[in-house]
């Protein structure tokens, strides 16, 4: 299984616009700092699964018959603003999984397109070619899951942004799922007020929890890369800053 | 007055994903012949106005400071997704004009960020640096704006889109306003199920009942372009088809 990271940015990216700290000067100044909309690409054989859907030239990304389907993980704008222009698309529909949420965001229900919004539980697996993905309830201002994708050959990646900490019954299903690797909301540095995403302690206290193999940060804020440059604090083993572009081979 | 198309896209743009129409084929080998979201800049001297905000790039067209204001013509994602991102960012305020619409589009209006969402009332003019804008309600699926925009040289430039036909009201503004220049509504060809915009028919009677000196089609769809190449039209002097990157000099 292969994870690209195609954005690992909070709601604004990195460099957010009109900022001048050191983080978002250098993100201008070189473009292999920017922080885009925060999303994966896992592929596994034929089956190439988009997990959240901010990114704006997701047409140029994805011709079409290229996607086997969307997750995302909750309708924030910064998490499916790319639908508003896709979804106008003809041919093919694209299957999209999204957690209950009736309001969706703006007209994406009302007009979905060429999307085909699928229904989907929580914990209950969902087989999309050869991958099996279990929805995980996160702790967000909005109704928003994670994803759990598993192969056939074993291989485990769990996907859990945006979130403040981990409710209990997904750390539960963590805890059992066996071997994993993970990527995880860390948008604030130590000591920031509660804001619906994590922060650097109560990131470590999540993967302290749930024990993966090895833990990828992502949806980051340009606050918490100027924490980092500041102060390059001592990274735990087996913890990464995730980068746009990243790629990641499970199993490897 | 200088104008300048930055979009001259329907929803979904040209090409359209997915779509293998001769039109589309045509914006995929030759950029030229691309259409993003219907838009225009206007300047005159410092004064910078950008006329609807579709594009998904304005922080990197736009640094900070460099717009005068942003006027909406409606809150329809086409219209506004570029404002999801911006609004993220930091620093002197960006002054926001649009029709009243509480609903907004998602949660721009709860939260504005860096954007300042002004009133205005229709056909009341406002005054932006060196220039006079008079808003002119539309006929469309949502409270819409068109925007009759002139500097103190007299020069004049109404841009009318999306909108089906014109309310009397605004007709009347227009027939007395003096001399202008019309970007207007076109997205469909001739004899199109009414759906909200004008087709080549209905547009071609508002372009007679105002009376411009000179017309720009904007906001085409993929059809419309498709009808262009197949029939080779005859277009009445004094209308064209606007493209994007196009510049018009007005009193040049």
């Amino acid at each position: 299984m292969r994870v690209t990271f195609l954005g690992t940015g909070a709601a604004g990216g990195v460099p957010l616009y009109g900022c001048a700290c050191p983080a978002c000067r250098r993100a201008q100044a070189e473009p292999a700092f920017v922080r885009r909309p925060a999303c994966v690409l896992i592929e596994n054989g034929a089956t190439r699964l988009l997990l959240d859907a901010g990114l704006m030239d997701l047409a140029e990304r994805f011709p079409p018959a290229s996607l086997s389907a969307i997750l995302l993980t909750h309708y924030h704008p910064d998490h499916v603003q790319g639908l508003f222009h896709l979804r106008w698309g003809v041919g093919q529909a694209i299957p999209v999984f999204a957690p209950p949420d009736s309001a969706g965001c703006a007209d994406l229900h009302k007009h979905p397109g060429v999307l085909s919004f699928q229904r989907a539980k929580k914990f209950v697996p969902l087989r999309l070619g050869s991958l099996t993905i279990s929805p995980l309830p996160l702790i967000h201002s909005k109704p928003t899951w994670g994803y759990a994708v598993q192969n056939d050959e074993g291989e485990r990646f769990a996907y859990l942004t945006d979130t403040l900490g981990l409710p209990d019954a997904t750390e539960r299903f963590l805890k059992t799922w066996g071997k994993f690797e993970l990527a995880l909301d860390c948008t604030f540095p130590p000591n920031s007020p509660p804001a619906n995403h994590n922060d650097w302690h109560t990131a470590l206290a999540s993967i302290n929890a749930v024990g993966p193999t090895r833990t990828w940060l992502t949806h980051i804020g340009h606050q918490f890369d100027h924490w980092l440059l500041q102060t390059a604090p001592a990274i735990p083993s087996g913890i990464r800053v995730a980068r746009d572009g990243q790629v990641v081979m499970l199993g490897g």
